[in-house]
């Protein structure tokens, strides 16, 4: 209990090390992705031990992390969003490096052709549509595609252009430099109810655990358990420009996860078991934020007034195909999840 | 061997008399599909059994054969893909008439509204969309999405109408009279050659299941076994108009699974028994070909000269839709034909 929450303490300085030597190379792209972690999981202790802290304090410190960790990472996500936007693009437009597969008739190799022949098309297209698409950009392409690269280039560019400008504001601000002292108090005394050093960390993690169950048992696994039931698409052409309602209650279940992770960090410290099968969870999870937000982005792009016909098309299936790997990733957060009761009696 | 020749010949008079029957209610449209159906049924059997049969005169009477289901099939493909389209349209713009489910925070219920509150919006959305589809057509979809509706439903409609007029004029026409009166004459009197009493129907149909099974075995199965492989959506944006050359195979095997059905059926006749997996297998195929020419017709409609962009915007939605369910079917054809390898020893 006690040595818990020295544990606890120990893990916070941890975070203030990191943060604030981000905090000493600000600027740099590394730097400004530790300080955004390091304040997320300052703020995500806070919240899961939140009975052990001085009230008020903490109270005071959520918002100003979240805020921190947000502004930082808006650039990121723009450039990321970006990124995966255009290799889909190529990917969809069949733009690969390697000789093309043989069509109709296969008929030499026949059953041995099948296993080695069969996966080119997935994990190993990937890389190559990605280094096409700095090779030759635009020139293989349709023009419907080529336009729409450039639209989400432009449209996307710009929004992280002004994300930079917004984050290296804040990192000068005063607000900034308040959090940054905040938390170089936190480092060397952490403001602990009088109670908190006779409090055990456990019920507080389990309490975490138990959201994120309550959280995941509400999602609709049976049916993200079943490949192609088309559910995240269903809203595919619905009039509401807002993000899909039924992504919801799956970012929450994200940020669950999030804090029950750094909930097990700080309760085993450095012997903190790894667990594959969260981290397969969490990894699907992302994914199915980023796959969210890039469907959003493509959706939004063909709302732009005046675009040509084709330019729309090709928005209409790059939207489509990220709403699919919407639905992918929650396949594989279900398969994840569900190896993971499997796994622990 | 006698006996299933016998069989054979039992057989192509029952088609004669579906085929005859359907020709004197001519016009009607369960007619037409059933003669459809005889002529695709008596060409496959031509095929498969050719070397017992009057070469001459089976070379003469195939291609008659394939133009008159070629011709009679027409009307029906393009209705049923119009219906497709229309459907998808209305399941993408989250058209149904349950009420809406509960967003983000659904915290009453949890573990126990899992299970059953899941599948709601898979099975049971499906033919709520429909019905809404009839009852309230456009008024709550979106407007590029009732303008992609009304244009394929323009585009389909002349072709249908086309379709209808072509089957019409063919089957008044000289050359079906001469089809029919040979199919008349092959229920009394099958032209077999002088070895044909005498010969195996067995190593014939074997030799069609084998060239099914090499065909499948071309296919590729394992990159089609793992969900969400997006292999059916690479060239979604490619600049060649013409059908994907990826679902070629597909289509093969598609035609070589009902050749074998058919030898199954001439080997066996009434005793035939009843394989639930080739079903599954067939039924998989054909929703391969129906979703592989209905994302065809959303592209080639997106072509369209002037349309809006958020009716080009919709347009490919639909296709990447229907080309998911390309995939789809894909998987479900993996899964069917899986569990066959494993059912038989």
């Amino acid at each position: 209990m006690r040595s818990q929450a020295t544990e606890f303490l120990r893990a916070l300085r941890q975070h203030r090390e990191t943060g604030s030597a981000a905090g000493g190379a600000e600027g740099s792209v590394g730097a400004a992705r530790a300080l955004r972690r390091s304040a997320r999981r300052i703020s995500g202790s806070l919240h899961t031990f939140r009975p052990l802290l001085d009230a008020g304090w903490s109270e005071e410190m959520r918002p100003e992390l979240a805020w921190l960790s947000g502004t930082l990472g808006l650039e990121h996500a723009y450039e990321a969003r970006l990124e995966r936007l255009l290799a889909a693009l190529h990917r969809l437009s069949g733009v690969t490096v390697f000789p093309p597969r043989s069509g109709p008739s296969v008929p030499a190799g026949g059953p041995a052709a099948s296993p080695a022949g069969a996966p080119v098309g997935g994990p190993v297209a990937a890389p190559a549509a990605r280094q096409s698409a700095q090779q030759s950009n635009g020139g293989t392409l349709t023009v419907g595609a080529a336009k729409a690269g450039a639209l989400l280039e432009r449209q996307l560019t710009l929004a992280r252009t002004r994300a930079h400008s917004t984050a290296l504001q804040a990192l000068g601000s005063s607000r900034f430099h308040a959090v940054a002292d905040k938390v170089a108090v936190l480092a060397s005394e952490v403001p602990l109810t009088p109670a908190a050093p006779a409090t055990d960390l456990r019920p507080l993690a389990t309490a975490a655990e138990e959201r994120l169950t309550a959280a995941v048992a509400a999602l609709p696994l049976v049916t993200a358990g079943h490949p192609y039931n088309a559910e995240a698409l269903v809203h595919g052409l619905s009039p509401d420009p807002a993000p899909h309602p039924q992504d919801g209650p799956w970012h929450q279940v994200r940020l669950l996860l999030r804090l029950h992770r750094y909930a097990r960090e700080a309760q085993y410290g450095d012997d903190l078991p790894v667990d594959v099968r969260l981290l397969a969870a969490g990894q699907a999870l992302n994914r199915h934020r980023d796959a969210s937000e890039a469907a959003a982005a493509a959706a939004s792009a063909a709302r732009t007034p005046r675009i040509a016909p084709a330019t729309a098309y090709a928005l209409g299936v790059l939207h489509a195909d990220q709403r699919h790997e919407v639905e992918a990733a929650r396949f594989a957060f279900q398969q994840a999840w569900q190896k993971q009761i499997v796994g622990t009696p």
